[in-house]
């Protein structure tokens, strides 16, 4: 089995959510599985001192303007929330929980959660939001929230979070490929060079 | 006289030195000139509470890697400094007197010292280096290094500084093409599209 693609994403970050809509093909032309893993920025920003782009003066209107030009550039249905960003603790763990009991569900939650929150404004943060569009992809809703609060799938995100930061990942879209770690959506020409020709 | 591509760039920024590179190859296949503006960007980090790149935690490490990697990928001549980052305003002194009186000499400099500081590791802030580099280049080097600490050079340059921070120009390389504003080096291929197909 060919190295997985680790492709680390928070459902808060505008590039992630347009990583999320490339990456699986991209990897499918190379032969490579992805590894979807959630973190969690804030805790990331906090660990480096960061601040959330769009906050960031001048930069952060730069961003939302270069955000929705690299969506139209890639075709994607995109728009700015009114509210951003948010939290996305619980949707982390929604998608954890999936993985674990509903597996068959993680990927469409994952890029329906998305594309709720970046292209029809709904607010993911809001559990009654998360209910229904676990409800609309046909997963056991109760089931997945119930386990979605449990200390062991809260340890598990916790856990996982700390390990990317460990692991360097101060930013998202980041991704793993063989070792060699890629940040940002506008790396994944480099990333598809890498797997078509080799290390550069 | 079509409208030219303006190009902010920092002598101490690797990126704006890849896209020095190459931006006046990108220019020319769409019968554009290149607006070559030098800027300061630890002014404008003050001005937008930012950190160089290479000192925020993590994503320093990251950032140098990535800098190198995407230099191999472009087939650029690439080494990062030691001593890094240096002071440029003498260097951005040099580049706007050599304008004004040598104009002949002005973009030989500019790639001069880009290559000088990032693929032969010389130290660009010191006078000696922009000494012999300007009598490398045939320009002369007296009057040229006279000029550039005359009020008048010195006035030019704040000023300029100042208007592209008022402009938005938070960092470099920075680009602005037809009043779209484009940052950084891995917005070249964006910037190609769109002079080649318009406004997407």
């Amino acid at each position: 089995m060919p190295a997985p693609i680790v492709f680390y994403f928070d459902f808060s970050s505008p590039y992630s959510y347009l990583a999320s809509e490339q990456i699986a093909d991209l990897a499918a032309r190379h032969g490579r599985p992805v590894d979807y893993r959630p973190t969690l920025l804030g805790v990331a920003f906090r660990a480096t001192g960061q601040r959330p782009l769009v906050d960031v003066p001048m930069k952060g209107e730069y961003s939302r303007r270069d955000m929705a030009r690299s969506a139209r550039l890639a075709g994607i249905d995109f728009r700015m929330p009114e509210k951003f960003p948010i939290s996305t603790v619980q949707a982390a763990r929604v998608f954890l929980a999936l993985q674990a009991q509903q597996p068959g569900h993680a990927l469409a939650f994952l890029h329906g959660a998305f594309r709720a929150y970046f292209a029809q404004g709904r607010d993911i943060s809001d559990a009654g939001v998360i209910h229904e569009l676990l409800l609309s992809l046909g997963a056991d809703a109760d089931a997945v929230l119930a386990a979605a609060a449990q200390p062991g799938i809260k340890d598990q995100l916790k856990q996982a979070v700390d390990a990317s930061i460990a692991g360097g990942v101060f930013g998202a879209p980041f991704f793993v490929v063989d070792d060699e770690p890629f940040w940002g959506f506008d790396r994944l020409p480099q990333i598809e060079r890498w797997l078509a020709s080799g290390p550069f």
